[in-house]
């Protein structure tokens, strides 16, 4: 078994992205600049948002951090999203989901400019992806495409089974596994709560890629001996073992699974630090491509 | 066996349409409008392109068609486009593909405004179908699932296997029959040239939707008994027993099938006629927005 270490690959990334800030420097252009809108003050977000700007910051990026009240009107946030879309300073920008109930969500997706749409949310840009033209690739799918391209896994003719089909993760990456590409022309099966003999399926997988946010949903005994395995599920649960009185899940029972697998990788440290990479990554590819 | 008759649904839905327009029209709106352009003299161009002429006078539309010659440049096309887009009278604008090698059809799918595109090419409404929002559907995959749905085809938890990945009828529909809905819900395998042990794979369908464009590949023994079939291929060969000299021919060799078969779509008539019964309902629904 080999661990797809997603913390170090993120990290070669980000070294690769600061080397290329710093060209941009030399070249006389400005920092990439990402912008993050936080409404509200949700734990989980603040820590994701916490660490994109640290990223950002690793990089050599300027970010700004745009915190709102909870109790935000949606015209109010549409406003502060289009003063963005139109603020040259700013390259890329995302609004942390997810966000209060009285607002639209895939509203506030769609008032966000495309060439800044950096998450890769814009329907303009999952269709992009779709008819496999250059776009933002949404990051977690992008993340996984990078992890599998980066540890050199043989994707081609293999059978891929994706678990989940949630806008963000299941759909895209299906697309991107069964397209013609490298990483990519996979046979992918999607599967999903309405899926029967889901056991017989996940048997047969060459790689498995799971986003289905049920702690170590998937076992050791499930698994084809030689499987690849992508966790992307992450469930927190109070734990008397940690420091902190908390652990991260993932939705794949590690210590049963690992040595049934070529590749696996851990929760946390494998598929959420090269989320943030990627997001870094469409960022400085919005400043590319004004250049 | 029974036969999921394409012409039969196509005039049921036409004719709905038609009493749509009437409705339309005694609240004092004008016609549904559909402009087509076909650029140079492609037989199966012509053919595909009158023959959605003609549905538009069948259900009440006014339609426009629009010859350019194969030698004109690209920028007078996206001209013609530009002056479509912004022309209040036109309400839906397909471009007959495909177009002549000197012209980049992606660029000229891209410039067709996303609220005319009733062929569902564009980016934005691809990506907003991956979104489960409201969208011009892909005309093709729209009609397999308005046949599914009218054959009253019980998809939730069945396995459909999908042969093919074209970005307009493999990519689409394997979305769209793996989303939370119905017809969808399925558990969906996406096959294509990269694809090893096929023959394994369709056995096992439930329902096998068949987008490949080789004639009568699929035959009897490849299939479980009792699947759904839905054959999208049309291959024009030449035949000594038709008038014409040419024969139609499915991805589906139908005479070995049509006994393994629960419900089998003919070629002709089977998905061909949905596709521009769902081209002229996404015209009527490009109409109905702007109310």
């Amino acid at each position: 078994m080999k661990l797809l270490d997603g913390k170090k690959v993120a990290n070669d990334i980000k070294h690769e992205i600061a080397i290329e800030v710093k060209k941009l420097l030399d070249l006389g252009f400005k920092k990439p600049h990402l912008a993050a809108i936080l409404v509200g003050n949700n734990g989980a977000s603040e820590t994701y948002v916490n660490a994109k700007v640290k990223a950002c910051k690793k990089v050599g990026f300027d970010s700004t951090l745009i915190r709102l009240s909870s109790s935000i009107e949606e015209n109010d946030l549409l406003d502060k999203i289009s003063d963005i879309n139109n603020d040259n300073n700013i390259d890329g920008l995302i609004v942390q989901l997810p966000l209060p109930d009285h607002i639209n969500e895939k509203k506030i997706t769609e008032s966000i400019s495309p060439n800044k749409d950096v998450d890769g949310f814009h329907p303009e840009n999952l269709g992009k992806m779709v008819l496999n033209l250059p776009t933002f690739l949404p990051a977690t799918p992008a993340g996984i495409i990078e992890l599998l391209a980066r540890y050199k896994i043989t994707t081609d003719s293999k059978y891929c089974v994706v678990v989940g089909r949630s806008h963000i993760v299941g759909s895209p990456i299906s697309i991107l596994m069964a397209r013609n590409g490298n990483p990519g022309n996979c046979t992918v099966t999607i599967t999903h709560s309405r899926t029967k003999e889901i056991h017989n399926i996940i048997k047969q997988a060459d790689i498995l890629i799971v986003a289905l946010g049920k702690a170590e949903f998937i076992k050791g005994n499930m698994l084809k001996k030689g499987v690849t395995i992508i966790d992307v599920g992450i469930t927190r649960k109070k734990s008397d073992k940690t420091k902190s009185g908390w652990k991260l899940f993932g939705d794949v029972d590690f210590e049963s699974c690992r040595d049934r697998a070529s590749f696996i990788t851990p929760v946390p440290g494998g598929v959420g630090p090269m989320t943030i990479a990627m997001l870094l990554k469409n960022t400085l590819l919005a400043v590319q491509r004004k250049k």
